[in-house]
């Protein structure tokens, strides 16, 4: 089955989450960079596509789909059957789910009081304050995701899902965060490694490994970039 | 099939989404009510289940599930086909999830900065601000609920999904958080009028209409309760 997509992303941002899952899917689809330091998530033409003003964006056959967690499942279904969701599997799929919406809701929300304070208040006081809890509530949450993980290497074992492309996207703002990654043995993804040379670029190294089964991280691994 | 479930819940949370889609399934389940007032979520009896110390929490066959988007669909899944969720509708399946996904990425977040603020910041001035930014918040993102909307009366078209049983969630707290409700013509719940004397009881009058598909909504409709 063919269809065209074309995905609105911006470099850095959690569109990289659902720019993997098309790689992986290894089905054809076209980019366009949205520049969000100018403000183009908020131009007319962008917001009559997608009037939450938000990247990822995916123009679909059925017209524009939003939210990492739904493009993620929706390329999955285009990819050959199982690639990149275990969708034999109710209770794996259950999981799946369960995971991507921790860290859509939790996980992300957390990351987005440091850059993004504004959305939950106004005055710089409270902006600061929000700052200052956000690397408590990274390590917090990946604690979590340490703690509840399976036997890996991959979120949902030993087949990749989305659910590692959407877990990519923000262990790689751990360091931005100033999150004391130390602690986190096996889901600090030593993908950071190998990919400080590809960030912000349109193309992904497919399969590489975002949990590091049983070998303790590097301390240090993901001060590099 | 008839599998083995118990959903924890609490009366007046978050929780009544998944409430509703099991009920709607119209499949056994066991429900244990969770004290929040008191801290039952955070005993360690809970956290053994559910380390994130939050509810809903559904055990299945395969162990604890939490997260409403993961627990509707699981539950949805368990109905009969279609009866909950567009199971083959390719489109309409991606459309709910976006939808979930809002849902609780966005508008259970804007709601939560009022009672629950203390999980983003720490400073009293900081949680106040917060708090005053809750209703515009939640007016923005149901505003845009209510321009995205299809046809209804429910908001994936003729049928009742579980994303009506999740929106309803949301909706009900609206008059909480002062939300200037009288633009919201099409997506304010007529049935919290009818589900008055309803409230924190652990049934729900199946099929309410949670979606106003023409009338323009009272003003002062969701003010009784």
């Amino acid at each position: 089955m063919t269809v065209s997509l074309t995905l609105y992303y911006a470099p850095g941002a959690c569109s990289i989450a659902s720019h993997i899952a098309l790689q992986e899917a290894q089905i054809p689809f076209d980019v366009k960079s949205v520049a969000l330091g100018a403000g183009e998530q908020r131009s007319p033409d962008f917001l009559a596509l997608n009037p939450k003003g938000r990247i990822p964006l995916l123009i679909t056959p059925f017209g524009p789909l939003t939210e990492n967690p739904a493009i993620l499942e929706y390329v999955a279904s285009l990819a050959p059957e199982g690639q990149l969701a275990p969708v034999e599997d109710i209770a794996k799929l259950a999981q799946m789910r369960e995971f991507n919406a921790f860290l859509s809701a939790t996980v992300h929300v957390a990351h987005a009081h440091g850059p993004r304070g504004g959305r939950w208040a106004k005055t710089e006081s409270a902006l600061q304050d929000m700052k200052a809890q956000v690397a408590d509530n990274m390590l917090s949450a990946f604690e979590l995701i340490e703690q509840t993980l399976q036997s890996g290497p991959w979120v949902l074992g030993k087949d990749f899902s989305i659910a590692d492309a959407y877990l990519y996207t923000f262990a790689r703002w751990l360091e931005m965060d100033r999150v004391d990654t130390r602690g986190l043995k096996r889901v600090l993804p030593i993908e950071l490694e190998w990919s400080s040379g590809q960030q912000f670029k349109p193309f992904w190294p497919p399969r590489v490994l975002p949990i590091a089964a049983t070998a303790p991280a590097k301390p240090g691994l993901n001060n590099r970039h």
